[in-house]
Order: C-alpha cells, then structure tokens, then sequence
C-alpha cells in the first residue's frame, strides 16, 4: 500500500520540544506513516554538546553536532534550536535545496519571516510554524485556510503562558508582581531570566506573526507596540475585578477601517470584562479570540507551551508537509496580497481606565471633566471616593480616588490627557491608566 | 499575476447559508481571488423556487431549478440544500465528474459518507465539510491537519445549538423545557418541527462525523447512542446547579484502551462541572472540547449556526479548493487507516448520578449500598435530605431524597443497577439518572 520512498526527517535541536518530537517519531513512526502514505525516517538529530541529559532517550548513533550536514538531503527539516542564528542560515540552507521547514521559532519568524518566506516561495519550499504561535493550539491554520474566505477584522490573544500565570496569581491568590514571578520561577513556568516574557517580548513576536498571516500583510516586529507586565501593581489587579474586569496582557491584531486605515498590532496589559471567555483563562494556558466579519467571534484555547503539548502541533506540520511531498500539491505560501499599512499605536482607539488622586473640594470635578473635554475624549463613567485624612499623597488635604472610564478614544488623545492631568494643581498623582479591551 | 483560467462555481440551494455564500462571493470576488491566484466564476444557484423571496439579492440569470444540468462542468460544487436527496445524488454526479464538492449537510455525511468519500477517492476529486459540524468553528481542519501527529482520546461537544439554548434558559431564567422551546422557537433558535433538534438526532450526526474523523475510523450514525433533552426537567437543571454542574447536551467520541478497545460515539444529556470551560457555553454558542495525547485538552468555540457564520466556513473550503485546482496537490482524503471496532454504549464507562425517592427508615442505606455492591458499582458519594411528610411519592410514608454520585462504572452495570433499584421495595421512585461528564 505505501508506494512512495521514505522521507528523510531531520531534527535541529533536542531541547523539551525537540526531544519529543524525536521520540513521537520514533514511537509512533508506523502510525504516522499510515497517515503520510510513506514511511518516515528520523536521519538525525542536531545537538550542541551529544552528552547533554534530554527529556527523552534518542538513539546515540542519531545525535550530531554538525548541523549543516544533516540538512543536506533531508526532506524535511524541524527547527527546535530558537534563536536567530544558527537556525536563519541552517533554514535557509534547507529551504534552498528544497527541503520543507518546520519551526516553532517565533523569535526567527517575526524578525526575518520575510527573508525565509521569500526563499521559499523561489524554490517552491515550504515553510510551517503552527506550533511557534500558541503551543498546542491549532492558529495558524484556522487562520490560514479557514478563515480564507472571511475577514479577520480582530485578534486578542494570551499567548504567553507565564505572564497570565503571573496575572492570575495576583488575581486568585493576591500575590504581588515579583511573588508571582518567583512562584512562576520556582514551578517552572518561567526561565531564569524572564525579560522575554514579562517585557512582552515573546508575545509582540507572537502579534507580528498574528497580524501578518491574518491581515495578509507583512507586520515588521518593529512596528508592533509593546508594553510588559512590570508596571502591573496588585491594587490595579485588585480595583480591576471590583470593577468587574481582569488584567490580561493581550495581544492584539486590529484592522482598522477608512481613509487613513490600516493594520496594528501592539502588546500590552488591558482590562478584561470578567464575563469575556479571555477572562476564563487561567494558570499559563493560552487562547486566541478571533473576531471575523462572517464567522463573528471565535476561541481557540489549550496549553501554550509544554514541549510535549508543542511537539503535537510540530507533528501536524509534519504529516501535512510529508503528504505534500508524497501527493505533491500547493502546500502552505505566504499571504501578502492585502499589503495594508502598518500603524503606529497612536492610530489606535480604545478604551480606557484612568484612576486619579485628586484634592477633595468644590470644582475638581468640574475641572477634571474639562481635561478630557479639551482633549476630545469623551467620559463614560466617573466614580469617587473619598480617601481617609492622611492616607492620600499629599498629607492632610482632603483627597479622592477618581475612577474614570472613558468612550473609545485614540491613543494620542489619551496621552495627551494624561500629560494635562499629571500636571494639573487639582491632581496629586495619576495613579493609574489601562486599556479596556474586549468590551 | 493570475493565469490560471477562472474556476467555474456552483451552487446547490439558496437557503440561509446559500444565500449568504453566494452573496459574499459576488461581492468579496476579487479578494477571494487573489487568495487563490484565479479569478472564481459563479455560474449558477440551483433553487426548487426561483421567485422565493431570499436573505441576499442573487441576479436571476444566475438562478437555475436545473440543479443536474448546473453540476455538470462546474469545478466546485457548493451543496448547501440539505437533506439525503436529492443532495447524494448531486454529490455523487459533481465528484464523479471530477468536480470537488463542498457541503455542509451533516445528515449526508453521517449517513452516506463512506459511499462520498469512496467516489471521491475513485476519481480524485475532493470532499470539504468545514461548515458541517459547529458552524463557523474551524474543527473539521484541525482534527484533520493540526492534529494529524497526536492521537485524540476523546472529545466532548456541544454541537447542537438549539438544545444549549433550550437547557442555558432552564438553567439561567428557569423556564420548564417546554416555556424554553417556546423562547427557542419565537427567536428563530427552533425550527417549527424541533424534533431533530431536542431528540438529538442532529448532534448524534456530528458525532458521527467528528468520531469517524478524530479516529480515523467509519463510525455510522446508527453505532451513534442517542437520547435528547425532552425528559430534562426544570428540577434536575436547578439539583444539578446546586451540586455544582450544569446540564448540557453533548456528543461525546471516545477512543476506548485495551483489549476490547475501540471507539465509542454517543450523544445524551450530561452534568457537566460548572469550572469545565464547557460549562461557560451560553445561548446558542457551540464548543467542540478535544483531548488529545499529546497537545491536551483543547477547546474551539463559537457561533454554532447562523447563515452568514456557516457561510465563512464553506468560503475557506471554496478558497482550499480552488486553490488545490489551481496549484494542485494532494487536498484532503478520508483517513480511515485505523479502523477500530466501534463499540456500542454498553461498552463506555463513565460517573453517573442517580436520584431516588426512598423510605426514611432504618435500614434502607444499607439495602440501597447494597444494590450498587451487587452490580459492581462503587458510590463515591451519597447525600440525603428528608422530604417533608406528605410531599412524597408514597404519601404519609417518611420519605427521603437520596442523591448518589458513582466511581466510574460501565454502562451495563449501571443499566441493571437501576433496574435493581426500581424494583427495590424501600425505593419509591428513580428520579433521575444521569451521567457525569468532564470531571
């Protein structure tokens, strides 16, 4: 029944997603070949140092430092190193001599995903990276033949597990930022170093990818917004689910209609409605939320990362890309057709949340209310507080907590709000301002 | 930059969805175009009625009640009339002609499928069916694609839009299942015949579907265990809230381990956990929860039915398709290598939960214990409240409500323990019998 030759897989890197990835191959190579039409066999493992412990036992005779010599004559080749280099050149070299890619390497993708998708497409290679957005959860395809025939005109994801771990520990447990941080440090859910994650770096490379595959539009990582989690203060965490709300940090793809209109992408912490399905998602699991003009909103949620979770999204690329060699086809091509422009977050409109300390006496409010007016953004809702003598920023004077929600508003509005307020006689401290996302 | 000739569509009925598909590839062509690298012609809807007043404005030239003449030539055919006939016969000609057919009849697939997909495989033409199973939900591509290195053990879906909002208003306003069909009815969730929604007899064709899909096994509709909702009470949804679950209708698929293994597929109602995310499906949404070994639990929700939701999944097949004619390749072909045994419901295990009026005297616990010892079913839980004297089943009789949670216990088991019960003397009534999913 199996006609066609067997195809030549090699595996760059043994690390928690490559090691499995090995291992599920090796396991379960007869099962996946019935579903292939054609035998696979695993041709070698590129690794650093062949001595290293690993998460599971690869044959030693498959292990090789000499990466650039496995590639030769692969017929596909699965990037598990990250990085940007070696992995740009070794995937182009594969790429050039027309083996299909597979890589869950997002740092790679959002920085030179043009340059690989490019020397794909001159020799008609593939390139797949279902498992560098979202671990386990399949996103890159339903983006990218399911929702074909539609719009996409939004994505809000959490696709970074260890901030929304952190940002739930604050929420259920009341930890603060750096508690979280080191329970998240202590069970492993973050690296010893945590910048990538809670900087956002990791999901801004997520966003880039996002945006460019659902907007058909390349979106540089450059012109993605960034802000981490760092700023994020556990009153914040705690007056946001009084208020009915949860802090995420999202990323979010938005396509924004009209004349001046275009694509943005942009990556910070933002206020969830508690009765958004986003706000359900707990620990370091991610979701997708996918707002389309005909399917309406969409969820795609599951573990984010995990290296066996992640291996089971390297394998479907794997089955997909081994029966395009078996079957030949059209396999997977970068979608750059729309090509819309790319916006600065300044172009962006949402919501906000401006909390305020503010002197406790006849015409604040008034002159508060005038800020925002002369700024052109428009106050939905204001709730006060008094704060206890001598509990507020500046001593004895009777003062207030401010709590304004606003309607949509640019962001250039906004922040020229926020410079009025910070220095007007009336305000003692902006204690805090967040987008309100998902409403 | 296109040179490939344009691809000839076609369309079988203009119900809501058709209308919708239709609409969108008049008036998105030229977008839908450059995804494919060929222009797409639309060169007919096949309608019983041609002057029926219709969702969109189809220009008549296009309108043909010659449904036989219109499959003939076309390269992609869009079924969306519904129903065994005279759809099949349509399918078999459009696939046999080479043409590949897209279609989002559930009652074809789960009951002619094999005989499709074999015609298909014949000639090499190709069968998409996004739109299905749950709607806009992309679930029938990362089943197929996404999936393909992992081994689904299980899924539990709420497919059946109408019946999740009939149980959510019992649950949530606290109508009787008559008061919340009425609701369901008067807001165009029903149909006027609600039978194949509330029996269960749509969703025990998707799960056909997706269990014949995630197993890569023919599962047929009639290995399909099937109850509806009809003796759902208002009683049993406000016990189970209590009890902390709610009750939803799910189609449930599982891969069975060991000797006598194989897959199950079933569809009743069940308590869910009210922390499960399936839990947290309102109104007429779907969600489809996968387990698979690899990847974990994965959830995709959305927009279950709805004529322009469905139309976005049929357009992404349009779009695969075509661009399938235009590159060529290798689509997507029925997967049927595992070929397990499918097992009938007898041979499924699961908790249950079961409700009985019993005698308030000394001695009846242990009779009742009694019962479950004899079949082999353990009682993880047991809870008992005394019924006020005269509101029992048997009058003056001291009465009380016992509710009883199960280990996990087998199907057979369970069917004679209750025969048991029911014939027990100190047993006035079972009142409610029902399985525990998702915990």
């Amino acid at each position: 029944m199996i006609s066609y030759r067997n195809l030549r897989v090699a595996i760059l890197g043994a690390g928690s997603v490559g090691s499995q990835v090995a291992d599920q191959i090796l396991r379960h190579g007869d099962e996946l070949s019935s579903r292939i039409g054609a035998g696979l066999d695993l041709v070698g493992v590129a690794v650093r140092d062949i001595d290293a412990p690993r998460d599971t036992e690869i044959p030693r005779e498959l292990l090789t430092t000499d990466a650039e010599s496995l590639v030769r004559g692969a017929d596909v080749v699965i990037e598990l190193m990250g990085g940007l280099e070696p992995a740009r050149t070794l995937v182009l070299s594969a790429l050039n001599s027309g083996a299909d890619v597979i890589t869950a390497n997002k740092a790679m993708l959002a920085t030179h995903g043009p340059e690989l998708f490019d020397a794909a497409a001159q020799v008609g290679a593939q390139l797949y990276y279902e498992a560098a957005v979202a671990g386990a959860i399949p996103i890159i395809r339903p983006l990218r033949d399911s929702l074909a025939g539609d719009r996409v005109t939004r994505i809000l994801g959490i696709v970074n597990g260890t901030t929304n771990f952190i940002l739930d520990r604050m929420d259920t447990v009341g930890e603060s930022l750096e508690e979280a941080l080191a329970t998240a440090t202590a069970l492993g859910y973050a690296e010893a170093d945590p910048t990538a994650d809670i900087e956002g770096y990791d999901a801004a490379q997520k966003a880039a990818i996002l945006a460019s595959l659902a907007f058909h539009t390349r979106v540089p990582l450059d012109a993605v917004h960034r802000e981490g989690i760092t700023s994020v203060s556990r009153d914040q965490v705690v007056a946001a689910r009084k208020a009915g709300y949860v802090v995420k940090l999202l990323a979010i793809c938005d396509r924004i209609e009209g004349e001046n209109g275009g694509v943005s992408a942009r990556v910070h912490p933002a206020l969830v409605p508690l009765e958004h399905p986003l706000a359900a998602v707990h620990g370091a699991n991610n979701a997708v939320f996918v707002e389309a003009e005909a399917a309406g909103p969409l969820m795609f949620y599951g573990a984010g990362a995990g290296g066996i979770q992640t291996a089971s999204a390297v394998l479907g690329d794997v089955v997909s890309a081994a029966r395009r060699h078996v079957v030949g086809g059209p396999g997977v091509a970068e979608s750059q057709h729309a090509n819309l422009p790319v916006l600065p977050i300044s172009a962006v409109t949402t919501r906000y949340q401006i909390t305020l300390e503010v002197a406790d006496r006849a015409g604040v409010l008034a002159a508060i209310a005038g800020v925002f007016q002369d700024h052109g953004v428009s106050v939905e809702t204001l709730a006060q507080t008094v704060i206890p003598a001598g509990e507020g920023h500046a001593g004895d004077q009777p003062a207030a907590t401010l709590v304004i929600g606003t309607h949509e508003a640019s962001e250039a509005d906004l922040a020229a709000t926020v410079t009025s307020l910070t220095g007007n006689a009336v305000v003692h401290s902006v204690t805090s301002v967040l987008r309100v996302e998902g409403l």
